[in-house]
């Protein structure tokens, strides 16, 4: 596998476009769209959250058509809260956009991000999807990830190509962030997190959604900025088979070599999204060893992530180990405390449940660079797991005491 | 019920004591006492944190015996991930106020809240018993209340006077916050909240315990001011009998009247405990209604009171309702999103799921007190719940960058 440069227009037939709605009050673009020359299977994971938004409840149904050739996506506003009505301007996206590609609205999904209970402009949508049709090209695939930027400081994109079944094949993926940010996504054929993942793999729709989920649960479902689940995440992968590789159809060793591609693209993703979390001045990543199942690691992991007192610490540069140990402690998961092991970067701070003597001065430099890693071991099994999250800063509450106003 | 100036030592035969021990860096108060005159049955409920520390292992070992009379406190220090040392020092605290007070060991229980994983200065405490000891007076509850602060900015106390089983029954509590506050304590016979209780009242010990569950489970376990659960929490209520009313002995008239009495206490101690949160400005109640459960409501409520984002919206009196949507409906709860109405104060701000439109500035002045009030009512069923939590501000992340070091 290697990396590459570019994001969703990588892969073969994938053209993209971005372009100035008048949807954002700061006259950013903010309606943007992926369109495959090809018809592709897709796949796509949604927020749990009771309240979802309207694109996501469309995009739901849509799902049940067998092909899709396009996502259209609005920043700057989340099209959720505002009842039937909402649903309706969601559906009235996807037609606009399917008109004017010559599709049926069935193979068109749609995602927004922005405002919960804020009227969607969705005549601004309607003027702006022929200038938005006519941008679509291989090159603007960094437009299109600058376009779905709500509160991110920079645009998330990333590429790889495989060898899968005797060919080159490509992934190529955007995602914003950046508040609001703890998925936990559920796949139904079908994050204010929003990832696109275009593929030009010959892969059948079973084994995309069996990738998908596999790689979800890892990557994307395991990135925290506030705790705060949104009502709009969503994740899609579309695959237009343009590769020309064998079909991936089981799960042989070419799906594994796909999933492998794809976990680490939506791995890599997911970090993006800590590292520009709202206010963020660090990524953290947070290890936990020694569990007795994965599910075990990833919960106290997860929950670790979420420790406001531990990310105020590493903002602070301060070793406060003793914030880890309370955060795993709380998670739900049974553990013994007197086995477990608390490191930052490579110094164990805490040793069978205990303090141990440490240089507060060398821990504390251990926080002072733009990544910080933290590891429980729990020495109670064999399982791991990693999520990720970020510092909490002043910046934070500045950002987000003044959204909507 | 009527309510009288003091706290702990409000009721009969209820002496206290504080003094400095050295503990705390600041030099300020950090060693308390609690002492019945004579033997008192007691009740306490503990943190389900799976780090839970030396003081709330000692104590629940302490609460098989059948009467007690004395809790020593400690602040500056929790006490918490030392290993077998910080359990030893745990009871070597009880023994030495127990020898000092004349008691058996098992008679006093011990509470500790501070820094995690630092040497207990036990030595310093030992030195500090006599004169703590010699300051016991009916006069000291609130010097009590002083010593057991950390972070807060104010001490907490309260009592109640009630007309029970043919005497005036006297509750007294303090209690301390304010950081780490998100408790979730289950009585085991036995949060770093910190809430000790006391009454004259004649009661047995099962009606005590189940008084204080009832009572825990709708005032301390619906606050929250981070979210971190705490390694530390522990709320006691010891009561000595010495109002000479009728011996509260079952669930009849006698027991609610208690019920209702210690409710009114615990909520509100716990309402102080959020209206002191770190760096908060604000208290925000948060009802949820028409919900099919108590249990239901209550989960919702403590959700929302978790949303870093929604706290930040109230700091920055930004009336971003969406954000009370999204953390409902993350709650895991079920209920129907497009029956439910949103209110800030009065005003609606969402019915039937969907934004209505309001006056923007109104919403924004009903977010500029020092109380604001949030309500969610799902419109599906008759039970409802109440949660506290205050805002998020800069000054909470300047807080807790800065603790440890």
């Amino acid at each position: 596998m290697i990396l590459i440069k570019g994001g969703v227009t990588a892969p073969e037939g994938f053209l993209a476009s971005g372009i100035k709605a008048g949807i954002k009050k700061s006259g950013n673009k903010d309606l943007g769209l992926i369109y495959s020359e090809v018809p592709a299977v897709a796949a796509a994971s949604f927020t749990t959250n009771r309240f979802a938004a309207s694109p996501v409840k469309i995009s739901k149904v849509h799902l049940s058509n067998k092909v899709h050739q396009a996502i259209i996506v609005n920043s700057g506003n989340a099209n959720c809260a505002n009842g039937k009505k909402g649903d309706v301007n969601a559906l009235v996206m996807t037609a606009l956009a399917a008109k004017a590609l010559d599709l049926k609205r069935e193979e068109v999904l749609v995602a927004s991000t922005g405002i919960i209970g804020r009227p969607l402009p969705v005549l601004k949508i309607g003027d702006g999807i022929p200038a938005l049709v006519k941008g679509l090209s291989r090159k603007n695939g960094s437009i299109f990830a600058e376009t779905i930027m709500t509160t991110d400081t920079r645009k998330k994109e990333l590429a790889v190509k495989e060898l899968i079944g005797g060919a080159t094949v490509t992934i190529g993926g955007a995602c914003k962030g950046v508040g609001m940010i703890h998925p936990d996504m559920k796949l139904e054929r079908h994050a204010t997190m929003l990832a696109f993942i275009t593929t030009d793999a010959s892969i059948s729709r079973k084994m995309l959604e069996e990738a998908l989920s596999e790689s979800i649960g890892d990557s994307f479902n395991m990135v925290s900025v506030d705790g705060d689940m949104s009502t709009n995440d969503s994740c899609f992968v579309l695959a237009n088979g343009l590769a020309g590789n064998k079909k991936v159809a089981s799960k042989g060793a070419d799906y594994k070599r796909f999933v492998g591609a794809l976990k680490y693209l939506t791995s890599e993703l997911a970090k993006m999204l800590a590292d520009d979390g709202e206010g963020a001045t660090k990524l953290v990543e947070i290890e936990v060893s020694g569990a007795k199942s994965v599910i075990d690691a990833k919960k106290i992991a997860r929950k670790i992530s979420t420790s406001n007192l531990l990310k105020c610490a590493i903002f602070g540069m301060d070793p406060n180990w003793g914030r880890i140990a309370a955060a795993a402690g709380s998670s739900g998961i049974e553990f013994d405390p007197d086995k477990a092991d608390i490191y930052i970067g490579k110094m164990k701070l805490m040793s069978g449940g205990a303090s141990i003597p440490f240089d507060e001065a060398k821990a504390s430099k251990l926080l002072s660079g733009k990544k910080v890693y933290v590891k429980l071991d729990l020495k109670s099994g064999k399982a791991s797991a990693k999520a990720w999250t970020c510092d909490f800063s002043k910046e934070y509450v500045a950002i987000n005491s003044e959204y909507s106003t």
